[in-house]
C-alpha cells in the first residue's frame, strides 16, 4: 500500500450518505485513517430526514489505494458511497481560462471608440504603419501557446484535444506569473509542414510563439523553419525551457559545491527534445565532458543508427569525449552530475555510489523521477527533481513566463543563446549567496523576483543583441499625433 | 464646414500651454465654439511657474474641420498647441482585450491541479473520451474570430495587422454581450484554401467559428469548405449577420406599416457578401419580388459577365421576376423596400418619391449611408441605417453575441437557416409591440435582453432540429466519477 512518494498524492472525493448519529463521522474517519488515507476536507452536502450527505476529500497514495479506501468505506453498516470523484475535473469544468476585456462597452460612445466607427482610424493607421500593431493591438503581449498533441507530459501523442488541459495550465502561468496573455492552439495536424504553415499563418496578431509538447524530431524542424521564416521569437519550451532552468540549477550546484562547470563530468540519460537542447545549452556554458544515452546506450561516434536523427548525430559528433559505450550504470563511475531527462528505472540508485564526492543527481522526469530522491540522497549531495515535494523543484514555469515577459517588453524578434544564457543567470542569481545551501539552489515559482528578474536580464541581453525592436524604458506608449499621422 | 451628419462627430484631443490668467481659458472656448467646434471635456495635465496646460478633446465635423479649429487655437496669442491627437488611439493602447485566468495559481496545490501532475488524468480523460473536451476545457465557451484583413470595414484589402484592432472589438463585444471568449486570429494568407486549412488545423480548441471580413467571392466558397470539413458551427458574419438583423428589421417595419413579406416589392443596392446572404434569408422568409442592383446594374438573367461569381448567379436564376434592367433609380418606381447594402451615391434621394405609400429605407452603408436619413423622411415612412446616431440602428452586434451565445450553450454542430431565421424573429419579437413605431423597430445592443432572446430561440432550434450535442438544461456538468472513467 505505501508508496514510494506519498507526499505527491492522489487525491479524491468521496460522496457519502449515512444515517446521521452519533460517532458515525467519527467511525468513518477513523476507517479511512486507519487505511492510511489523509482527509483534506469533509463538506455537508445536505441534510434529509435524518440521512446526510457529504464529501470528504482525501489524498490517497495512488489510484489503486483510493479504490481499497472506497471499498472499505462501502463495507460500513448503512454507508453508501454515491459517488467517487476526482476534484482535479472540478477545477477543470468549463476551461481555466476565458478572454478579459481592457475596455468597457456600455454605452453607443463607448462602443464607436472600440468598434465602428472609430476603430477604423485606427485600422488605417496600422495599415499605412504597420509596426504600430505592436502599440495599438494585443500583440504585444500576446503569445500563442502552440501544440499537436503528440509529446504531452509522460502521455505520449493523446492529440490536440487532450493536450487543451495541459496548454490551457501553460496559459494561466503565463498571466499569473508573467502578465502574458498566451492563448491555446492545439493543432489538428502532425504534419510539420503543415503545422509551419498554420503557425505563420497565424502570426500577426501574436508577439511570440511557444511551441509546447511537439515530439521529437519534428519539433526541431519545426522550430527551425519558423525561427527563420518568422520575425516574432519561437521558443520550444520542452527544449529550451528546461534547458534553461537546468542550467540554472547548474549553476547554483557548483557554486555550493565550489567547481567549475569547465572541470565537472556529467551523465544525462535522455536524448529526446529537452534532452539535447540541455546539452547544447550546459555546453555552451562551459561544460567540456558530458556523454548522452538513449534507449540503446551511449550515443557516440560509432553507433550507425542514428541516420534520421540530426538531434542526436549532433551529439555523436560533439559529446561523449570520452568514447564511453554502454549503459549509463557503468558511466557513473567517477562522474560528477547525473542529469535525468529520461524516465524511471534507467539506473539504480546504488550505481550513484560510484560517482565522485558531493555528487549531483538531477532526476527530472515526471511524475517518477529516474531514481528516488530519498534513495539518492544516500549517496549524493544534491539532488533535484520535477517534483514540487521535494526541495530544488527544476520546473520550466521558473523559465518561460519571465522569458516571454523580457522578451515582450522589448519586442524582441528572437530568443538567442545570450538570452537564454541570461535567463539561467538571472533564475540562479535570484537564490542570494547567503541563502544557497544543497537543498536551496533553485528558487520557488511562487518567489516574485524569479519573473522580474529573468525578464529584465532577458530584455537587457536582447537590447545588447540588437534583437530588440524598442528600449525597455520606452516611456510609455504615445498616440499618433494627428500631425503625425498627417490628417 | 457644415457636415451633413453632425452627429457622428470626429473626436480629437488638443494639448493647449498658455500663460494662465483672467479669461484665457474662456477665450480658447469661445473661439472653438465660434469655429463649431463641440467640446466634451477640459482636463488639466500640468502647471509650472504660472504656465498652464490642458487636453480640451473636442468633436469636430471631420477632420479638416480639426485642421481648421487646431490653426486657430495656435493663432491665439500665448497659446501653444502641444499636440493633436485621436481619443480613439488612447482606447487601443496594448489592445484591447486580455487573457484571464479562470482558476488561482496561487500555491503548490493549487498548480498541482491545474498542472502537473494533476491535469495529467484530465488530459489522459479527454484523450479516451474525446468529446469530453467540450466539458474540461474551454472549447465550449471559446469561438475564433478569423479573418485575413481584405474586406474590413469600409477599408478594403489592408491587410491582417490592420484587421486586428476590428477582430479586438468584436471579440470584446461578444464577451459584453454574449459572454462568449472569442479570440482574434488574423491570417497572413490571402490564399482561400490555406485559410480553409489553417482553420482546420486550429479548430479543436475552438467551439466556434466566426469569420469575418474576409472579401467576395472568397468567402463564400471558404465557408462552405469549412461548414462541410468541421463539426463546429462556422458563421460568416458579414453574410448572415447582417441578413439576420435586416430581416428582424423587416419583420418589424411590415407590421408597423402592416404588410405582409410576401407581397412586397424590394430593391437591394449592393450584391457582395452581406448582399446575396441578406437577399437569400429574406426570400427564405418569405420575400418573393427582389430585384439586386451591382455597380453595373440590375443582375438579370441575361447578364453575361458572372461567370465567375456563384452568388451573382444565384441572384441572376432567383431573383428580379419582374427582368428589370438598368440602374436602382429608375427600379425604385412602386417598391415597397428600398435596400442598400452598398455605399453614398447610389441613388438620389428624390428617386424615393416614386416608390409606394408608407415605403421603408434601409440604408445601411456605413459611415456613409447610401441615403441621408434626413433627406430619405420626405419621402418615405420608415429609415433604418447602420449608425448609432440615428433611430433603427441596424448592427452585426444585435445578432452575433446572442446567436453565438445560443449555439455554444447546446454544443450546435452548426448554424443552419432555421436557427437564423429564429434569431431574427427572436431579435424582432425584443421590441414588445406596444413600443413599436417608425422610429423603433429594432432594440438598442445595450437591451440587454437581446442577447438573452436570440440564444433562446437559436438553442431551441438546434434542439429542435437536431444540431445540438446536448441540451440547455444540462443540469450543469459533472466531473467524471472515478467507477465511470474506470480506475
Amino acid at each position: 500500500m505505501a508508496s514510494e512518494y506519498p507526499g505527491a498524492g492522489y487525491t479524491v472525493s468521496i460522496r457519502l450518505s449515512y444515517d446521521n448519529g452519533r460517532r458515525k463521522l467519527a467511525n468513518i474517519t477513523t476507517n479511512i485513517a486507519d487505511a492510511d488515507g489523509d482527509i483534506t476536507s469533509v463538506e455537508l452536502v445536505r441534510t434529509h430526514k435524518g440521512r446526510i450527505t457529504r464529501d470528504i476529500t482525501l489524498n490517497a497514495f495512488n489510484e489503486e489505494h483510493a479504490i481499497v479506501l472506497t471499498k472499505r468505506l462501502r463495507k460500513l453498516k448503512g454507508v453508501r458511497v454515491v459517488a467517487v470523484s476526482d476534484p482535479n475535473f472540478a477545477v477543470h469544468l468549463g476551461g481555466k481560462i476565458a478572454l478579459r476585456s481592457r475596455t468597457p462597452v456600455k454605452n453607443h460612445r463607448d462602443l464607436a471608440q472600440v468598434y465602428t466607427p472609430g476603430v477604423g482610424r485606427v485600422s488605417s493607421y496600422i495599415a499605412k504603419n504597420k509596426e504600430s500593431v505592436w502599440s495599438l493591438t494585443s500583440k504585444a503581449n500576446t503569445v500563442a501557446v502552440v501544440s499537436d498533441g503528440t509529446a504531452v507530459l509522460g502521455l505520449g501523442d493523446i492529440g490536440p484535444e487532450a493536450a487543451m488541459p495541459v496548454m490551457e495550465g501553460k496559459a494561466i502561468l503565463f498571466k499569473e506569473l508573467g502578465q502574458v496573455d498566451a492563448w491555446p492552439i492545439c493543432l489538428d495536424t502532425k504534419d510539420p509542414d503543415e503545422i509551419v504553415d498554420t503557425v505563420k499563418h497565424l502570426a500577426p496578431g501574436f508577439g511570440g510563439i511557444n511551441l509546447e509538447d511537439i515530439s521529437a524530431p519534428r519539433c526541431f524542424y519545426i522550430e527551425d523553419r519558423l525561427k527563420e521564416e518568422l520575425d516574432i521569437p519561437i521558443f520550444h519550451d520542452d527544449q529550451h525551457g528546461t534547458a534553461v532552468v537546468v542550467l540554472a540549477a547548474l549553476i547554483n550546484a557548483l557554486k555550493v559545491t565550489d567547481r567549475d562547470i569547465g572541470s565537472i563530468k556529467a551523465i544525462q540519460t535522455g536524448a529526446g527534445a529537452s534532452g539535447v537542447a540541455t546539452a547544447k545549452m550546459l555546453m555552451s556554458a562551459g561544460l567540456k565532458d558530458i556523454t548522452i544515452f538513449d534507449r540503446k546506450g551511449a550515443i557516440h561516434k560509432d553507433r550507425d543508427d542514428l541516420q534520421n536523427n540530426e538531434a542526436k548525430l549532433w551529439a555523436a559528433e560533439n559529446t561523449n569525449p570520452g568514447n564511453i559505450v554502454g549503459s549509463p550504470r557503468d558511466a557513473l563511475d567517477g562522474a560528477d552530475l547525473f542529469l535525468g531527462l529520461s524516465g524511471p528505472g534507467v539506473i539504480e540508485s546504488e550505481d550513484l555510489e560510484k560517482m565522485n564526492q558531493d555528487a549531483i543527481v538531477f532526476a527530472l522526469a515526471n511524475p517518477d523521477p529516474e531514481v528516488s530522491p530519498e534513495e539518492a540522497h544516500k549517496y549524493v549531495r544534491i539532488v533535484a527533481t520535477g517534483r514540487s515535494d521535494y526541495p530544488n523543484q527544476i520546473n520550466n514555469a521558473l523559465c518561460f513566463p519571465g522569458l516571454f515577459r523580457g522578451v515582450l517588453d522589448v519586442r524582441a524578434t528572437t530568443i538567442n543563446e545570450e538570452m537564454k544564457i541570461a535567463a539561467a543567470q538571472a533564475l540562479a542569481d535570484t537564490v542570494p549567496n547567503r541563502d544557497l545551501s544543497d537543498e536551496y539552489i533553485i528558487p520557488s515559482i511562487f518567489n516574485n523576483k524569479v519573473a522580474t528578474n529573468v525578464a529584465k536580464a532577458v530584455s537587457d541581453v536582447a537590447l545588447k543583441t540588437g534583437v530588440a525592436r524598442r528600449s525597455r524604458s520606452h516611456s510609455g506608449e504615445h498616440f499618433p499625433n494627428l500631425s503625425r499621422i498627417k490628417i
